[in-house]
């Protein structure tokens, strides 16, 4: 069965384009609490859960070791748009380590940040490896390899033993089996596993509460998710629907984006794990689920919810910048 | 009823994300030939039928009172991506009668090409309304003004008479009322209106074979469509779906696409008209849909078809350029 269409993309009083997916919401003892649409297919989480994969960074103790902050982690958490903080952040995250932008396997691509990509080109100059969205991780999963003396290169593949330790931790977190048959490579060159998205809702919770975790886990999953939270410009950048999210009340909503409509995030104050993903890989779309669903949850503290409800329903403008539509949320999400 | 998934993205082996639609296929008599999912559901056609829209610039005099061939009224179908040879085209056309670019209504945008952004970007300019996807069509909107006597103020909006000629055109071309209930703004800043899908697969079987036409008319629709198969980068770009799609059958196939996942479409040998609609607005699954509805109505011819489905399957590839998924087109289009 189809699952539920959950935004409408209006042009003038007609519907234009819609987009289906499905909403899983749980808390950390395993119960679901709001559920739309099939949570139980497999699916990748791509970016959505880099926090979950920057968990050996701290386990390992490399990032102690190297003096890893709230900004390190946050970047180790990101999908940053390319902007100069966040690329000599990078930078600096592997000159730690000993290494240089030589180490990453990430390949390069012009920033997400079209001003950073007109400001560069201005200049003369063209992407390289620190520009890519996930360089940051990248720069985790080396210092990482360096402090545990493991050999890095080839550590985007699978079976290296830096991707066996992110496999280890998404599997006890989420709770679900990450087997070949659901591994993909990711545009980062990373594996991604495709499990149930209720699994990603549930390892959300518990890195909120560090409920179900032995104490070490709980402490570096509840510091990552907090210097998220403290620095959400490095973990998206400038006009980013991340950083809006988690400006938005600042230390209570941790959001991450992933590639092809997912979005994981916690309530920590609510002990809550959200997943969720558009059918058709549309950004534009799981943004506004992912806001909606917010709203709905935080709807006790009203002012916050119509900051999100807000963000819940963009403007569709005209290259003149009028309004000629807008995105919104069906009912199913209110 | 949900339409059905007509495309596939795949990662590995999982399918990721899919994209529903629907698809008609029409000849000239009004007979239909082909038909997928709901298709009397109004939809907006945005620029898929700028060819339909170009028809007052020949029927006026205009184009023939300028000078313009292949070349001019293909820009005045295109929408271009903004390289040198699409912006050089729509200031000559603008110059042609007496204008320049200020003229021109339909707002500026960076070029779509990326690589002509970067080159523009590099020698220091900013983007003006020439480099607008639409500017050739803008360019034929004031050239059939000024030629007209009609005054171009305001020729963007609905109600001007220059809007009223291209809204006779649309109704008569495709049979459907266009009225203001279904109206929306462009993002060029014109009317659009939304029929039945149906109305413009039918709409492109009469423009490519005349029938049904006064001689004028028919003689300016084959005169549009033949150019824009003759002069297919101007139509589009470098890198392109329609310039592939078009270079793929010279003088056999005319495509258009539009935004918001809408194709038309017309096979002049076999007196067909194409339109369909990705439901989520996406162009990647548009692209697909297109070239796997092509390959079908063209599968005597084997080389043709084989290349045609080459475009109907396109890799989805990691930032180093490996190929990790495809998009393919499901079984209701073979």
């Amino acid at each position: 069965m189809a699952n539920p269409v959950l935004v409408e993309v209006t042009r003038g009083a007609v519907v234009e384009s819609a987009h289906r997916g499905a909403v899983s919401v749980f808390d950390a003892d395993g119960k679901p609490v709001w559920e739309i649409g099939d949570t139980a297919r497999p699916v990748f989480p791509r970016s959505a859960v880099k926090a979950i994969q920057a968990l050996p960074l701290l386990e390992s103790g490399a990032a102690d070791a190297y003096g890893f902050g709230d900004r390190e982690l946050a970047l180790a958490c990101a999908s940053h748009s390319g902007e100069p903080a966040h690329v000599e952040l990078a930078q600096a995250m592997l000159a730690k380590a000993g290494l240089d932008k030589t180490a990453l396997e990430c390949g390069a691509h012009w920033p997400s940040s079209h001003v950073a990509t007109i400001a560069m080109a201005r200049t003369g100059s063209a992407p390289n490896p620190l520009h890519n969205n996930c360089s940051g991780k990248h720069a985790g999963f080396l210092c990482t390899c360096v402090h545990s003396g493991i050999a890095h290169g080839g550590y985007v593949k699978a079976g290296h033993a830096l991707q066996e330790m992110v496999r280890d931790a998404m599997q006890s977190v989420t709770g679900a089996a990450h087997d070949v048959d659901h591994c993909g490579t990711d545009g980062c060159s990373i594996p991604t596993y495709a499990v149930p998205l209720k699994s990603f809702a549930l390892g959300f919770a518990r890195m909120a509460t560090g409920r179900g975790f032995a104490p070490e886990r709980a402490k570096a999953a509840k510091r990552l998710l907090s210097a998220c939270m403290a620095e959400p410009f490095l973990v998206a950048g400038t006009g980013k629907a991340d950083l809006a999210l988690m400006r938005a009340a600042p230390g209570r909503i941790f959001v991450k984006t992933g590639a092809e409509g997912v979005y994981c995030a916690a309530l920590p104050e609510h002990g809550l794990g959200i997943a969720l993903k558009c059918d058709d890989g549309a950004s534009r779309a799981s943004e506004v689920m992912i806001a909606a669903v917010l709203a709905k949850l935080l709807r006790s503290d009203e002012a916050l919810a119509a900051k999100l409800a807000e963000l819940a329903n963009p403007p569709v403008e005209s290259r003149i910048g009028a309004k000629v539509g807008l995105l919104r949320p069906t009912a199913a999400l209110a």
